[in-house]
């Protein structure tokens, strides 16, 4: 679902956060790595997986990215051990902060399947 | 070539430290990403890729996992673009400290191919 946006905005960036934030949403199967310990990520992949998904991503960027090979491996060695590393896909994203600078941060998608 | 060690030795851990050293050191083609910035890492690679290698392998652990995504991406995006990702791998490591107590680490390895 795309998230309308009110004539009010008028920074593409502003648009682009928001079309992006809006698709991310309907992927019910992507779990996005942020600074919470590793663990509540873990539990997160777990829940996906007992709840029917065949595939759970993984996404992170920046530093958070080590959090996320962390979050995959914890569950394969603890939790699902029939979870086999499917893919691993790296990329870099250009982030536009407030006051307009665009600066590069390294992204990874570690893709789990059973 | 394994480094031989004196009888002073005792200690088991040490002894697998200093053979993991001298087989590391052996493969030329390489790259051990710790905490320098992202760029000492860049250079590396492509010095290695410049002296004849088709291959180089960037390897990290814990949080210098992110680090060797941003030199993978920044030799793939700015030095080397005609350098591919060939393959990427995640895996867990046990590190024994100086107490002897073991703790887990991630691990990755990044296979960069020309």
């Amino acid at each position: 679902m795309i998230t309308p946006i009110g004539p009010h905005t008028n920074l593409e960036m502003n648009r682009e956060v928001l079309y992006m934030t809006a698709k991310e949403e309907s992927e019910e199967n992507v779990i996005y790595v942020g600074n919470k310990p590793p663990m509540s990520y873990v539990l997160a992949v777990v829940t996906q997986f007992n709840s029917g998904s065949t595939e759970v991503i993984i996404k992170a960027r920046g530093r958070a990215i080590s959090r996320a090979v962390d979050a995959a491996e914890i569950t394969r060695n603890r939790f699902a051990s029939d979870a086999k590393v499917k893919e691993i896909r790296i990329g870099t994203e250009a982030i536009t902060n407030e006051e307009g600078r665009t600066s590069n941060v390294s992204s990874i998608e570690i893709v789990l399947a059973k």
